[in-house]
């Protein structure tokens, strides 16, 4: 079967997913190239699968072939990718681990995207993130996660609020203070929750105030500051020893 | 004095300077925003300085208000920047010092901003580009160095050639390879040049094999890579141990 029509009911609803109020609505997200597929694939989550027209398919799915005219229309890349994923929500979990990353409003897409790699790859699997923070479905933060959004637990919430309950239960709260901070290199909490801040501002002043310890990374000091996706990665992975 | 239209000939001329090819040719590019215009300045590359018309400078250097208008043309941001600079390019000067980064086809703008940001904060100033990476004067370079493009010393060269010449003079030449790599942790060379390479291929093969030994950044095996520009700033890291 082909699709080759936009007016195809299936695909107006389809195109609708590219804005937020809509994905929110259904509780649903476009992911695009054969990567991305296989691993909401093997999250179960794949609930649909649209693919250009002649492609050879390799993954053990239904699937629909759709036209480019249809694949350029909801794809958000320059070049073209070969299949389109409808994919479900991902439910948060409650936290699980003793390692925890909360972010305050960050909002590049690209930044959270690859913040969500990096915490991955050096053991932080639960992400807690301000009611501010740019959407987790927005399709670059999707692209930026490489597929590592399907393997991480990530909770939207007030961060005050949160904060609060993780002191209760004895997780040492971490912030970054370039002047009066720690070495980062001299640390090694086994429960802890680092708190990493927006691009231009840092974490907001009745955020910050709940830390009870700040870290910094030794560095050159001409540079005031690292770019928020490049510190969280560093951090985590000197607390990941 | 303000400028008011966009036929003025020397708004003309700096709107083609959002043309590589013009700015390749004038050898000048715009900058954006306040904290740019004063590292420009700082560096004696300044050449003019166009502010948007009512905003009180404090910048000692001549300046012309322009229109909104037309700062919104000469502007690639969304939000408008209060000025703009015009700056002339960074001469390249020979390496001098015994930390080198080498980088093989970095295509996205924001992955190399941040890569020359990341570098000069852990003391590695000398960059070496391959002839096919993305343009140093790209607005969202730029922006992404925060000001650092000023401060290190870029070097653009046909990568084996350049490497050949480094091996030479004793530098170490440091790869990147999960599967048989060292850990960074475990190596701390005085002299080195850490090549890292494309987004999607890495870096080149007949580059790759250049390389006198290849270095990993450990991690949870479920990642397969990191962004580049995080793998980067972690070597860096360590290396500047």
């Amino acid at each position: 079967m082909i699709i080759t029509s936009l007016d195809n009911n299936k695909i107006k609803k389809y195109l609708k997913l590219k804005t937020k109020k809509y994905r929110d609505q259904e509780r649903l997200f476009l992911i695009e190239g054969e990567h991305l597929v296989k691993e909401a694939l093997k999250s179960n989550k794949l609930i649909d699968l649209l693919v250009l027209e002649g492609v050879e398919v390799t993954i053990d799915f239904p699937y629909t072939y759709i036209t480019s005219e249809i694949i350029k229309k909801l794809s958000s890349l320059e070049s073209l990718p070969k299949m389109i994923g409808v994919v479900k929500y991902i439910d948060s979990k409650d936290i699980e681990s003793d390692k925890v990353l909360i972010l305050d409003n960050i909002q590049d897409p690209g930044n959270l995207g690859t913040i969500i790699r990096s915490s991955l790859a050096f053991n932080v699997k639960d992400i807690i993130l301000s009611l501010d923070c740019v959407d987790i479905y927005n399709e670059k933060v999707i692209r930026s996660t490489q597929g590592m959004l399907f393997k991480v637990n990530i909770i939207k919430s007030d961060l005050k609020k949160i904060i609060l309950e993780l002191k209760e239960k004895d997780y040492v709260i971490l912030g970054t203070n370039v002047r009066e901070g720690i070495d980062v290199r001299e640390i090694n909490p086994s429960k802890f929750a680092l708190i990493m801040g927006n691009e231009g501002q840092g974490v907001r002043p009745e955020v910050s105030m709940l830390c009870d310890k700040n870290l910094y990374i030794k560095m050159n000091k001409k540079v005031e500051s690292l770019n928020v996706g490049v510190a969280t990665s560093i951090l985590l992975y000197e607390l990941n020893r």
